[in-house]
């Protein structure tokens, strides 16, 4: 009898700890307004399975109303009925409304001409969207962890995203927010035992040729044992503040981009004298917004960035750029845009 | 014929990028200005022979000199005078001078009661300074790699270091000055086998207890798999420009915190409604730069910097901060020293 009373008392706690940080999440960053009505984005896993059982709990008394569930099923793994069997089921025993849409992700990804993975975010994106409106709801809850945090800044991390930002995963992007982004993956799952409640388990999340899984399943681990525990809080807390200083950094670069730069018939002028003057990190944010907006799109990466940092400084006389050509021309760096 | 020409050409083209890399690092920032006269610190390992064979051939050319160099000897391991005397036979063969010193760093550390890494650290760099005062040299030359870069920059990321930045190793400090900070251990290790270079090995280097060898021997290799290619570049990049990015934010909150804080015989005041109006970046700065004031030497983290913040903006009555207090007071921030 003591025995189970403590534990219980445990859980309770361990409960209200979890549901207090996801509250706090939410309003720090002003997730759910007073009166919002949310989506939520059931894939069946468990974060998201926790994330509709969290905000369920949380909304009678935070101001806010679970406008319903959404499943897209991808049609990609062998998994994919069952998984959306689970969400109806799911859906009809916590009465709540569930949508349920799909397209073959693989046929979409031919027609478009692009890669399965962003198919596969596009199309489920889409449908979250198209699904908010026939529920009336105003946002979109998304079970992103603390861990997606990290493992999404190492990804970026390795792939030189340095000059774009390190900051990993917004809180919130337009309609779209995270209340979990501050909670591990680990909580979650014993949340969800303590609650008697299943989830479904995603067989792809173990093959170890995909990127983030290499990430989550060896990284991760050997990170944690070099640092004798776990290490997604520090990432995440890192992501957060370089999140910070890259945001304020980019408003910034965005209003001197305003005073030093005009369009011209050729591209762009920039005040190369008036460059020179701001800091390092203005440089670079400036010149890429440039580069960008002549490249019309293509990938502007940091080497072509310190090229045009270069022509400015008049170590090089010009240099060819994604799209165009930078020039030193009577004080003015030109960004010429190639037809 | 053919082939050993082939392989020649390949090598001399080789080892000229790599003098040009080299090169590239000591002019951008400029660690040797004209007529610097450079210490090299010689431990015998790979990185710092290719150190002190790279600066010898670039020195004529460049406008420095190689006034000798410096070994220090741990007496921690088991090959302590194996290496000390390897160093000495490259110093005669190179026809340099060479400062040998040492203390017991384990009784270093016992009598300052700091931790052996630390103790190390300490009497090696002061040895190599009063090598430098001996050799008459301005800077002190260390053979800190990309991968020394990527490494910290991911024990700095598990450690927390999110909030005094994530920026790794500098090209330069004071007079000690990093040259091989943008070339990559293999490379340097492929440039001395083709030189018919010896070198030693640090057979402590393997110890995976070591948070840096775990870091180097298996995160490293993992996220190279991650990412399908060598990662050390895209992540040393990241740290160049996290640091640029702090690096001026640290300068920019320095000066708002000489505008915003008062020095006061409690400790220190600070105007509430004017850091209200500093972008998040710069508040987060400020008010570290003054807890770390009225802490007097104890380790400020993230959740102090953000209990300041909340009793700034009138979310809780006072906290309690390393070493004192903060307190909302009529309008001001007010940091008490506690005694």
């Amino acid at each position: 009898m003591f025995g189970s009373l403590g534990v219980g008392c445990w859980e309770f706690e361990f409960v209200t700890a979890l549901l207090q940080q996801v509250r706090r999440t939410i309003r720090r960053h002003d997730l759910c307004p007073a009166g919002t009505r949310l989506l939520v984005a059931l894939s069946g896993g468990s974060d998201s399975v926790a994330l509709t059982l969290i905000l369920r709990e949380l909304a009678p008394t935070n101001g806010f109303v679970l406008a319903g569930l959404a499943h897209f099923n991808h049609h990609l793994r062998p998994t994919a009925d069952r998984d959306e069997q689970f969400c109806r089921a799911l859906a009809v025993r916590l009465e709540l409304p569930i949508v349920v849409g799909g397209v073959d992700v693989r046929e979409y990804a031919d027609a478009e001409r692009i890669g399965i993975e962003e198919a596969a975010r596009r199309a489920r994106y889409a449908f979250l969207h198209r699904s908010a409106a026939d529920l009336k709801a105003d946002r979109i809850a998304i079970g992103h962890t603390r861990d997606d945090q990290a493992e999404t800044f190492l990804l970026k991390l390795i792939r030189g995203a340095g000059l774009t930002g390190l900051g990993g995963i917004y809180p919130q992007r337009g309609d779209v927010i995270r209340p979990l982004i501050e909670a591990s993956r680990a909580e979650l799952r014993e949340y969800l035992e303590g609650a008697g409640q299943t989830w479904v388990e995603d067989d792809t999340n173990t093959d170890l040729k995909n990127p983030r899984n290499r990430i989550r399943h060896r990284v991760l681990p050997e990170l944690n044992l070099a640092a004798g525990a776990d290490t997604t809080n520090a990432i995440a807390r890192a992501a957060g503040l370089a999140r910070d200083d890259s945001q304020w950094l980019d408003e910034l670069a965005d209003r001197r981009f305003s005073a030093l730069a005009r369009e011209a018939p050729h591209g762009l002028d920039i005040d190369a004298a008036a460059l020179e003057e701001e800091p390092s990190p203005v440089q670079r944010r400036v010149l890429l917004k440039g580069l960008r907006m002549v490249g019309n799109g293509r990938e502007i990466g940091l080497e072509h960035v310190e090229s045009a940092l270069g022509v400015a400084a008049g170590l090089s006389g010009g240099a060819d750029v994604p799209g165009g050509r930078v020039e030193l021309r009577r004080g003015k760096l030109v960004l010429l845009r190639r037809e």
